[in-house]
């Protein structure tokens, strides 16, 4: 039975509800369970297959098109030697007895946790054991969520990272989407445009379990300033409101603002903070990031949030791949770090190339500044048209700001991540195809 | 504020439920949102991780002791060096720029799907499309579990593997544990022992939305027969329930017992499989897994799960690491598929050593002839007092049944995993302490 099959099938039983079916072939058709509401209510699909998809639909439409890939944000540059390395060592080291190892821990490695919290978090005094190290930010928001459960209420940024959302959806902290706002019932949307500096109009923010907060933002580009995450952290002090702290691009911030929200006082008795080694080491494909969980974090019994991210790790989670941790603590090594700066320092000036050739066509151009995407304002127009307008004609994919929220309406995102040579062509085509 | 400090908090909390509580040092206390009600169901930790904490307690106290490890079920053998250096071989590559990936597909690679179904499941028609490559069989289960929400009902064996109960009450399937029978309300446990073949008695189950069904079973190490499992499938068919069959064991069958579920008429229509490279191909520090979701598998709307599978997988996960799917890869090679059944051979045998200095005590011993897990009675005693009893005497780790749910009492489960001359020492200190 092939899926084209199941598809026929899917759509005659919308027809005939109630009754076992027979296949064409005469089989009867087991029918099982009802599908779980919160699935049904997710409105579409995950927004970067969806780009991929679209990608190839255009790749075949158009086969001898160069096709520019500054979509879904992903990283093009080798690995520092001395990281991907160390990370072979261990492949070999598991051939031997001495080196065989099996299950690590949950958490992970100590000298990996310890080694995050010294390098990212000494100034705030975060422990090896506060960190949580993950396969990835995406896997973390996900576990977290299954931690609050389904009673728990969430606001977000608007536009934001989708995973947030729809997590939400999944494990059915939302209602449906609403057709005309875009938006899924009892989900906060804090509109974050050039109009309110990127912040969140918290005065007018009703209160809410759960704020996820993503600085730099993905995707407006947006750092937050330290007058901004104070009163971020005074709102979630307030409210009794846990702050989900996204850092993945705090390695892209140039200027002065926190590269964690733990540099902000009281930060961490209300943020858990979810950082990762997928943009600042090119680890996309490698697996890895973490979690900090403040010891300080209680829920309002005064148990400690700590404890029960543990007993999620160790119950749905069973750690990172040990290759992957040999690699990240050769990224945290005095050479591993100063290479991989390197790497950061080359996608900067990739994207002070696109912010330059966009800028010179008097766009409204946002982000970029501290972060690896810019995001491009065309007023009036539809995301979708606009991200269609430069796919047909520049053959170059961005994301439409509509795939990020409501609020991204209006909006493209273009990722810095791409070869030097990649770039300056998308440059020249933009600057030709968008005039 | 140290973690003692939090514990102290806790209780005195306890005592002023209501107010801002000031620290000792006078700074106010920031408590939050209530926790998690499903989180509260939990009647007990992870089960692996307190193994490991009561082993480190023990080699605290017997610093001098020669501890054998048989309980967690960890692998110690090498990793065959072809499949090393394929791992290996793919780290450098992500140096090259010719070399270098970035995310791969969040399902895994094609060329390991297809390998995948062509290896386990040419005879049954499994096709690449319905595999998913996981970073492990414990977190698919509970990627399972989000998908099927709250409101599912759940069966399972009893004893069993603690995760699917553990992830059930987590997402809310299940009410609190009731204290005189160990078990979670709303949970289905179907005994399986000696008594009934460690098959449970299906028409006297009540119905449910999902069957987990481990075989060869942890902690039993029963493989289910042909017959036994075509009940089980006409069972799930009759009654329109999930089977999630976990055969992360698989490759420790000797005699002619299905090694999929899928060999079973049928079972397309109501079963998922989930299978593991752990305890296959060593890979329990790796992490590598699949699980198999059948396009026959429909709602009863006739919506595919596979789709829904897809988008938890697209939205909750990012892939496994590539380095482990290049691994996997090449554990599926003709040579590295030799080469691990060589190293399961190596743990065949250690179970067969281990049973037999068990059966020389007369002492009633199950499994061990198509898993590594060999399953003990001591009728009429405590499982925890005999665990302690050869921790103390033998300084053997095993793990006491009653961590497999209340069916596992006056059990303990003793894991072949090991090194030969640990395994041939612990047969010698069994027969000595144990007589």
């Amino acid at each position: 039975m092939t899926y084209i099959h199941i598809l026929v099938y899917y759509h005659n039983l919308e027809k005939q509800p109630n009754s076992r079916l027979r296949s064409e072939k005469g089989e009867e058709v087991c029918k099982l369970v009802s599908r779980n509401a919160n699935m049904e209510n997710l409105g579409n699909e995950y927004l970067f297959p969806e780009i991929l998809k679209w990608e190839a639909e255009h790749i075949q439409k158009n086969p001898k098109a160069q096709l520019i890939r500054l979509g879904v944000g992903d990283t093009t540059h080798p690995i520092p030697e001395i990281i991907s390395s160390a990370m072979a060592e261990h492949c070999y080291a598991l051939s031997t007895t001495q080196g065989y190892k099996g299950y690590g821990a949950e958490q992970g490695n100590m000298e990996l946790r310890i080694a995050i919290a010294e390098k990212f978090y000494r100034d705030v005094g975060i422990k090896g054991e506060e960190i949580f190290v993950s396969d990835g930010a995406q896997c973390d928001i996900s576990r977290f969520q299954i931690l609050m459960g389904p009673n728990a209420t969430v606001a977000v940024q608007d536009p934001t990272f989708p995973a947030y959302i729809d997590s939400s959806v999944i494990v059915g902290q939302s209602g449906k989407i609403v057709k005309e706002t875009g938006k899924y019932e009892n989900i906060v949307y804090m509109n974050c445009g050039p109009e309110n500096k990127f912040f969140p109009d918290l005065p007018n923010t009703p209160r809410t379990d759960i704020i996820f907060f993503c600085s730099p933002n993905n995707p407006t580009g947006h750092a937050a300033s330290r007058q901004q995450l104070k009163q971020l952290v005074d709102f979630a002090r307030e409210n009794k409101s846990i702050i989900v702290f996204d850092s993945a691009y705090a390695a892209y911030i140039t200027d002065d603002s926190p590269k964690t929200i733990f540099e902000i006082p009281g930060a961490k008795e209300v943020a858990i903070e979810i950082g990762s080694f997928s943009k600042f080491a090119g680890f996309t494909g490698v697996r890895l990031g973490w979690t900090v969980v403040p010891e300080e974090l209680l829920y309002s019994s005064g148990f400690p949030l700590r404890k029960d991210f543990n007993r999620i790790v160790c119950t749905c989670f069973n750690g990172a791949s040990s290759i992957s941790q040999a690699g990240g603590l050769a990224c945290l090594s005095e050479q591993g770090f100063r290479a991989l700066n390197n790497v950061v320092d080359y996608y900067k000036k990739n994207t002070i190339l696109l912010v330059d050739a966009l800028e010179s066509l008097e766009l409204q151009v946002y982000g970029g500044k501290n972060a690896p995407y810019i995001w491009v304002h065309f007023p009036g127009s539809s995301s979708c048209d606009v991200f269609n307008q430069i796919l047909e004609r520049a053959h170059i994919v961005t994301v439409p700001g509509r795939g990020f929220g409501p609020g991204g309406e209006g909006y493209i995102r273009i990722s810095g991540f791409g070869r030097r040579e990649c770039i300056l062509e998308a440059s020249m085509r933009l600057k030709k195809y968008l005039k």
